[in-house]
């Protein structure tokens, strides 16, 4: 839409904004954007407030490095989490899913991405000194590198273990094997290796 | 998330919201906040400012019921359009829609929704009296019914063409027929027999 669009610049700066957010393209935003001003009480005033607030408030936590409104963040705050294992998770969004899951009762690290030869990221650009800095506080059993199982993934673990050999601290990988409720014949060769290589007694 | 949230009540509260958006879920939403997060001044904070401005300043045009922040809309305001002919659409995506294809010069009317017996929704609840106000004033040789080729679309079509009958404006409706780069052996039975009845010389 040109000059001769039809809402006007500030719906138009609108669409284009929402579009940029991941999933959505210049479709889906309009959609979107209707919507918002069909629910303008109920939907767009609170989104726009709750973005604000978001934008203002939300900091990295200095422990861990997970997103909060709180400083050291609500994880990091809950007591009765054992101190002495630290999952390392690439990203934020991954400590949520392992929370969503409550199968970990242990202390958090994000890295902030992997290493990637292919997009430029080396060691420099992850928050690896500030894990050194925890593991050889002395406390730590256990460092869980709960990172994708691709290529990066791998190398990022790799290189994790390398720096943490020799702190007397065990380092420990996610399983591989069939996801539960996975079908054994939608499966990739490497998965079906691995859940072979490393079955179980029933 | 409930006591054990690990992301605190304002990323939460964000993603409520951002997943009430059409198209988007939990799964989604969570991926479009953390991406928020990261874009904090290239992207979140122009959102939330785009919102409340939009919020605040977009309104329903009085003469044809789009959506826009000048009174009347930008489209009315538009001098050269032919206003002997109206274009009745359900919705303002509509107009926005017949703009981006720049097929149409004339002007529009939004009803505001299509008469549905299952939603309940009577000729009360949509914005006819203006249109046959805008009718009535004598300058208008046609209407155009863009309604959507469904149950509904075509019931609020037949309803509005007995409303507009002794008027003496003409009354028409879009053409049924192939999709532009449609697949023949990919249409419905009721398009392609529509298509074949409508036939012309090539």
């Amino acid at each position: 839409m040109s000059a001769s669009a039809p809402a006007g610049p500030e719906i138009q700066r609108l669409i284009e904004l929402i579009a940029r957010l991941p999933g959505l393209g210049p479709r889906s935003a309009r959609r979107a954007v209707l919507h918002l001003l069909k629910k303008r009480e109920t939907l767009m005033e609170p989104l726009a407030q709750a973005l604000a607030v978001a934008a203002r408030e939300v900091l990295a936590c200095e422990v861990c490095g997970n997103l909060d409104t709180v400083q050291p963040c609500s994880v990091c705050a809950q007591e009765g989490r054992d101190g002495g294992v630290i999952c390392v998770v690439e990203d934020v969004s991954d400590i949520w899913a392992m929370e969503r899951a409550r199968v970990f009762t242990g202390r958090y690290h994000v890295l902030g991405g992997v290493l990637s030869a292919l997009d430029g990221v080396g060691p420099q650009a992850l928050n690896i000194p500030r894990l050194l800095e925890r593991v050889g506080g002395g406390q730590v059993r256990e460092v869980i590198l709960a990172l994708d199982a691709n290529t990066d993934g791998q190398t990022t673990a790799n290189y994790l273990a390398d720096r943490l050999a020799g702190t007397g601290v065990s380092v420990t990988r996610l399983a591989h094997g069939v996801p539960v409720g996975g079908d054994i014949d939608l499966l990739d060769d490497g998965t079906l290796a691995a859940a072979l290589r490393l079955r179980r007694g029933v």
